[in-house]
């Protein structure tokens, strides 16, 4: 009880901090003279509140936290936070004579902060701009801690693929204390997720989108979220260079940020060719892309070869680095398009990204230790190590991405079996879940590109909050909360 | 180039050996006098022509095999035993004004002797009883080669699951001959197979059955095969006794063989509690089966919960032991019934038993492993061996299992894909590729328990023979034949 409230302790001092991220809309507010700013005080002021409340409380808690802590307390500021998220939505909404639930909302903050970016609300075009952006704010923030959680935490956790194999981390290091390590990492980490936030957003407007659209769509590409300003998402701009900035910023969001930060430290692009996810991540999405784009002209959906491209490349991408924007309705091309796309956001985006999914690192692994094995098959005696890049796979390292692929696929398999006995239409059972454990956003049929999730039921919209939030801790940190030995002395 | 007519000499051999399984059929056609003896003495003669043809022109290559020769030989056996197997019945149905296509002969005929027992035909209550046997008899043979592959070839190859961790063909093992090792094993297997098959006949017989159907359901089932002498399958007999022997027996063929010998020289059933599959295969496919009857009850699609019971358990054995039979349509249940034993189907039997699928060996190593993994990341200084039953699995087993799980997820992606490019709707496209890569046989859609793979077109058949056979022989050893590694020096 002692370790909970210490942790306690230092997630109402998140949750206080985050709460201090209302400041933006406050500010678009003014700017906009759009009559939210009142809400917006009152939101901060109740959020404020709240995460003071829980850190002052448990003062007398204060303590050190063990890395072991570490599972529980990013579990509980990523079920926490999007519980203040829901504030100015639900006093925004009801406030102004429409109902939106606490699930709604809940689902809404937490597919904001996992950047999953699936969505509840329609007529987003006619939303008060700033209330609005409160969803962005959250993608921008959310994606901010997906990357420090990725590469700094979770490593020391012992979670994750990329981390592990880089060995980075040696034993004795996960014992230390928490902080140090992840403050330095994440500010050189914050530094470049800035610094590529300001470029697409300049290069957004420079494009022609207004300061406001260019802010928010900013936000939700280097989140690789997904939220859009306009109901009909990169539709409404029609615009292919608009479409090609985003392509390059979520190629950019889908590489590993500590791979950003060494090129930029080494002043060139050396770094790139040496990360083991970067080139096949960037490769395979856009391979797909292309050859999406050539399937779709030749079966004659797009007569126009140029045009066919323009669409197969930008949804493929979007959907394969798990941002989810859409400028076509693609659940109209052959079945096997989207499937193929989704398929692609299962696996490709890289570690320590901003993407979600198994990961490439872990991809990666599995072809290498498949083709050894192929090779110990044919050569009994041969001593077959599994390399990367040169760099030996320990044996433990390939066991552990066994064990996730198992927690991966069962974790699917419940949840859609539940949203089967809860009454979902097979389609969108297994789209809208796979859609959120690897936190896309959109998926297929009542939660398809043309469609949100207002069609589902309660206990789907609770299913699916829950699948965006150990999707985007990687399983284990979340399902280790479920185990008694966790909980043992 | 010697290497392979090598391999021919043997797969002559074999494949005259398979001709005279064309005695079965007809000596029922005698003791029926359905008029079919001509039609298999021709078949038998054409069939032993090729195979002696095949043995004797490569009679001055004939050598001693090495164990890498034993992929090209097994996956050549079971393409080329398939080839046989459609003798008969192309002159049958071609020979009385009936079409039956080269490729639906192949599926049906690789259908059988995979026991897979997905079928093409229509009206076989119809049929010539002799040439109906004849389908039975290749799940006969077909059963039996599947054991003796699982328990005694395979592991000499490295490939499989169950032997590799039992660990008992150690090193220096794999490089002795061939033929040794596999006769002794095959006698004591065979042995059993043998026995299980009369009893399992014998009980038909005495539940009411005629001593024709009694025969080709003992085939059916032991095999674990599921083609039937009537297209409406187990719902023809309506029989709760007729039923229950088929689960029984169900069960018993989806144990590993091997431990039926142990039991059996032992004398009692310490080596079931022993063996690490027997009792969660049993108990998963049992607790599935009841859970779904009473789902069924309460969900009102049965009004009285013993007939739901019936329904749900017979049904769920049967698809969830890869036997594929059916009392019923339970595609008219809702949706996650008939998924979960579909489920069952990929996950649960043993190996070295007739049932088809990952094998639950695997699974209880991947179950075993995440354990440990979960353990690990709360004590990473503790040492954690995955045991099984107390006994260590090597690291090497597990990442054999992971390269394993990749190569399956591959072939089922690469195979769905197919079938949606070549036009499949997709319930249709993934419960075909699934039945059909875990030799359960009936899937869902077109392909479903009240339906039969004709509506499937000539490509979209081969896919499925192809997925039949690569299934059947755990994926590796035929996948291995086509890296550049097996054909070099
Ligand atoms: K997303
Ligand atoms: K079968």
């Amino acid at each position: 009880m002692k370790r909970f409230l210490a942790v306690v302790h230092v997630l109402g001092f998140t949750m206080a901090l985050f709460a201090t991220t209302m400041f933006v809309p406050m500010v678009w507010s003014v700017i906009l003279e759009d009559g939210q700013l009142m809400l917006f005080i009152q939101s901060f002021a109740i959020a404020l509140l709240i995460g003071v409340v829980m850190w002052l409380g448990t003062l007398a808690y204060r303590a050190e936290l063990r890395p072991r802590d570490g599972f529980l307390l990013v579990s509980m500021v990523w079920s926490f936070l999007p519980l203040l998220g829901t504030i100015p939505l639900l006093l925004y909404f009801n406030g102004n004579g429409m109902h939106l639930s606490f699930t709604d909302a809940y689902f809404e903050s937490m597919s904001g902060l996992t950047a999953t970016g699936g969505t509840l609300l329609s007529n987003v075009d006619e939303m008060a701009p700033s209330v609005n952006l409160w969803r962005f704010t959250m993608h921008w923030v959310g994606g901010m801690g997906i990357i420090v959680l990725a590469v700094a935490i979770l490593p020391l956790l012992g979670v994750g693929g990329h981390q592990v194999f880089r060995a980075e981390t040696p034993g004795p290091m996960k014992e230390e204390k928490l902080t140090p390590r992840i403050a330095s990492t994440a500010k050189a980490l914050y530094a470049i997720y800035f610094g590529l936030s300001i470029v697409c957003f300049l290069a957004y407007r420079a494009a022609g989108m207004s300061w406001f659209d260019a802010w928010c769509q900013m936000a939700s590409t280097v989140a690789l979220g997904g939220f859009s300003t306009h109901d009909s998402s990169f539709a409404y701009f029609d615009s292919p260079l608009i479409e090609a900035i985003c392509i390059v910023f979520m190629l950019l969001s889908g590489i590993n940020f500590a791979t950003h930060f060494k090129a930029f430290q080494q002043g060139g692009i050396r770094a790139y060719s040496r990360c083991p996810e970067a080139i096949p991540f960037v490769a395979t999405v856009l391979g797909m892309g292309v050859l999406i784009g050539l399937y779709l002209w030749v079966t004659d959906v797009y007569q126009d070869p140029l045009t066919a491209l323009r669409y197969a490349v930008f949804n493929t991408v979007s959907i394969a680095t798990t941002a989810g924007f859409a400028n076509t309705d693609y659940e109209q091309w052959p079945l096997i398009a989207p499937l193929l796309m989704i398929l692609l956001g299962m696996f490709s985006t890289s570690s320590g990204s901003t993407g979600g999914g198994i990961k490439m690192i872990r991809v990666l692994m599995l072809i290498k230790q498949t083709r050894q094995e192929m090779i110990g098959i044919l050569h009994p005696h041969a001593v077959t190590p599994v390399l990367l890049k040169g760099r030996l796979i320990p044996g433990k390292v390939l066991t552990s991405v066994l064990a996730f692929m198992l927690l991966y696929g069962l974790s699917i398999a419940v949840l859609v079996a539940l949203m089967l006995l809860s009454g979902a239409e097979p389609r969108t059972a297994f789209t809208a879940i796979i859609a959120c454990l690897n936190n896309i956003g959109p998926g297929l049929g009542d939660v398809g590109p043309s469609s949100n999730y207002l069609s589902l039921n309660d206990f789907q919209i609770w299913l699916c909050s829950f699948a965006m939030m150990i999707g985007r801790l990687e399983l284990f940190t979340v399902l280790v909360l479920f185990t008694s030995g966790f909980w043992r002395k």
